[in-house]
Order: C-alpha cells, then sequence, then structure tokens
C-alpha cells in the first residue's frame, strides 16, 4: 500500500452513529478502515462481473468420505486443471462427512466451469462456490 | 436528514482512482454519495438479520394469467393479510405472462412468511422476495 | 403450460423428510411445485449471467419527499428511457420516506445500468436492483 | 445415506429441456443428482437463518504479507477460539499477496462474530465469509 489519500466524506450525524455502532461490534478499530474495505468489496464484485476478470475461486465441498469413487474423479479433475487448480484443504467433519475446500484460479468464466464440474460430480453433497477478484499481477 | 458531520478517510490512492472510476459509470456525482450508499446498505443488511427488524418486502411474481384460481389465492391471500399489504403493480409481460410485484411491510420474520406463502402458491412460476430495512420511527 | 412430463427422482428418505417438513412451512402443496419453483429459479439466474438476456428489473429505491429535485431527476430518467420503463409504484412510508419501485425491461445489461444510474441519484438514501429473468418473448 | 425414495415430478417438458441443457453443461450426469442438490442447497440456506445451526465458515481474505501485525493478530486470533478454529490454508498469489482460507466450526451465530472479527482486521485488503450448514448429527 503505496500511496495513501486523505478524502472527505459528509454523512448524516444519525447515519454515522448507527455505522459506527454496527463496526464496534464487527471489530473495526477506525472507520476508515471499515469504509475501505466496503469500498473494496464493492470494486471486487464489479470486477466479477466480467469474465476475463482474474479471480480465485474457493470450491467448498460436503461429501461422503467412503464414496471412494468421487474422490477418485475429485483427483482426476484437479489435475486435468492442473493449471487452474493452486491447493486444496480436507476436514473432516464426522465418521462420514468430509468437507473439502479446493482453491482455483484464472478467469472468472473459466473457473466458474471447472469450479461446476467440480460441484456436479456424483456424491456431493453440498456445493458452494465463491470468488474473490484479484490484482490483474504484475500491480 | 438534519445534521451532517464531516469525517475524514484515508484511501490508497490506486484504490481510489477504481473506486472513481466505478462511480462515474454508476452515475454518482461525488464520492461522498457513493460511499453514504455503501453504508446504508451495509446498516440495511445488518438490521435485516434481526426477524423483528420493520421492513418492507418487494414480493416479485410472474405467472400465466390464464391460471384464474391463482389469481383468487392472491387477492384472497393479500386481503388476510391486510394490515401487511400495502400495494400490488401488474404488469403485462406478453399475451400470457404477468409480472406482480406486492409490496408488505411490517417486521421481517412475518412478511417473510406471507411472501413465502405467496411465492409457493401453484401457478406461480417464478418468485423472488427482496427485504429492505426501514426506520422504526414510530409510525 | 403445454405438455407436462413425469420424471422420477431418487432422494435419501431422510432429506426428502426435512424438505418435506421446510416446503409444508413455506405453504408449498405439493413437492411437484416446490420442486420446479427451485428449477425455475436455477435457470432464471443463469440467464441473467448473461447480459442480452431479456429482463425485467425491479429498482427499489427509499427516499425523502422533500428532495424534490430529486423527484424531478427520477422523472427526467423514466422518461429519457422510456423503451425501458415499464411502470413506477410510489409508496409513503412516513411523514418524510417515500418507498418507490420502478420497473424496467430490456437486455439485462442495459438496463443495469439505467437502474445504476437511477440508485446512485443524489437522494436516493436506500437502493436496491432485482432482476428476474423473461422468455425471449414471441414464446 | 441409507434409505431411498423413488418420488414422481410432473414438469413442464420446456421448463424440462431447459434445465436439462443447464445441467449437461454444468457436468450433472443425471437429472436426480441435479435436483437433489437444488434441494440440499435450499434446506442449507433455511438452516442457516438460525443462530444456533451448526455451520462451517470459510473465511477468506487477501492480505500483503509484508504486514506482519496482521499475521499476528491472525494467529493470536486463532488460538483464542480454539474451538471453533478448524483448519487453516495459505496461498501465495503473488510477491505482495496472500490469500488466507479459515475454516471455522460452531454456532452460525458465534462464528459469524468470530469471522467478522477477523475480517475487520488492520490489513486485510478484502474479506469473505460463506457458511455451509452441516448434520447436527451427535459430534
Amino acid at each position: 500500500m503505496s500511496q495513501v489519500e486523505r478524502i472527505g466524506v459528509s454523512v448524516d450525524k444519525k447515519l454515522l452513529s448507527k455505522f459506527d455502532k454496527l463496526i464496534a461490534k464487527q471489530g473495526y478499530q477506525s472507520r476508515s478502515e471499515a469504509i475501505r474495505d466496503l469500498v473494496r468489496q464493492q470494486l471486487s464484485n464489479e470486477q466479477l462481473s466480467n469474465p476475463k476478470a482474474q479471480a480465485v475461486a474457493a470450491v467448498i465441498l460436503v461429501y461422503d468420505h467412503h464414496s471412494t469413487k468421487l474422490m477418485g474423479k475429485l483427483i482426476g479433475l484437479q489435475h486435468s486443471h492442473l493449471l487452474q487448480t493452486i491447493s486444496a484443504m480436507h476436514i473432516h467433519l464426522d465418521e462420514h462427512e468430509c468437507l473439502e475446500i479446493i482453491v482455483l484460479r484464472g478467469h472468472v468464466g473459466e473457473i466458474k466451469r471447472t469450479a461446476e464440474n467440480i460441484v456436479s460430480l456424483k456424491g456431493v453433497k453440498l456445493g458452494r462456490i465463491n470468488f474473490v477478484a484479484i490484482e490483474q499481477s504484475g500491480h
């Protein structure tokens, strides 16, 4: 974070007092920090509407680890998209269920397709795909 | 909107320039305005997580207006929740389909139930429920 | 709704019993109806990711009706996008605040821009934009 | 996954053909699988509206790994919520930025608060919180 600019924002007093309460509850230590976060979220959401934007997807899966076929396919899919797949984390929820988070990276449009292929595998009980827009590298 | 306070926010220059571009595209005429909107959205979202919060729900329906049974039920449901139902707008999409927007008002938890009852009526092809938190101010 | 096909779906008994409870609470009278709704929602969401798709947008605004400038601009904006603007509904929330729902129709990409222009007008306290995908007309 | 029941669902032919196209694109190998996924998503969303529901949260963070203070606080926060924190995955995005995914487990209401505390730490550039409802099954 190189250069910083200080800008002035006019806010209605009532609105400000409600905002201060909310961000205190969330744990923010300064208004600037909370407002910067809102700004970054907004920019990230906007960027994600462009299929060519660079992004990271966290694919969250719940499945029964007794379905060995699924695990084989999961590994296979990740390897056939090696350039997109960065990492995976595996968590045991109970004696049957696992949570797996697979992180993909690439253009939004492309990793969306891979993520959907993963989520649609037989045996996946619950799948969620979450995108985070990232800088166009070399920034 | 009574008293206004001017606060200072420190923002990284690069981030600021991206934000300025985005809000110009969206049509904002000042940064203050855009930031206030982000703050209000955030507060509204937070408020809606409380089932007791006062809110307005816009229930958006698409249905075939030939299903006269549905129309009867829709009217019935609105009348049996008279205190919640504020207004309805009906739009003809084509020779078959209608769009109807029904506006409900009350506690989030209560109008959510009414809205779900509307959306689940037989004949409703597509239903969306959108909440907007409103001021508690002694209405 | 012309021809209907009956398909078979295998579902785990526990899952089914939870689903039955949920849809009963929501007011559905049959599983078929509830499942059709899920299918339509999914299709509508998918369609909306295409900026060329036909859609209707409900733009929900909260504003203070004493800001007469805003009201003038709102009317102006709707007239300058006459082909997109279908209708508007105005609701009095209390002595100060109004809720207005403006319905736009057109390609997702185009009405998104108009909707953002409306929401970003000075004086709009809260704005939400909701899209519903519609049939490509002449269906 | 013990007993399976086969249910019949009536669906309009046009709707069915659109759904078949969509799920083929997403990679589903059967309609049953795709419909079960919709049902599970719906149930999971519903469950998450209850603050007492058991859930897993994936907290996704982007931050500059040169902010060593942040890293210390992140570790501290995880340790002070040891019972909630299951695991964390760290990914290098470029020479400055890191992506970290922290997985929390517990009641929705409680892990939401911890997740907000993490996201609001100074130095976190972008934070997203994603919940997945999990079975209550006597773990």
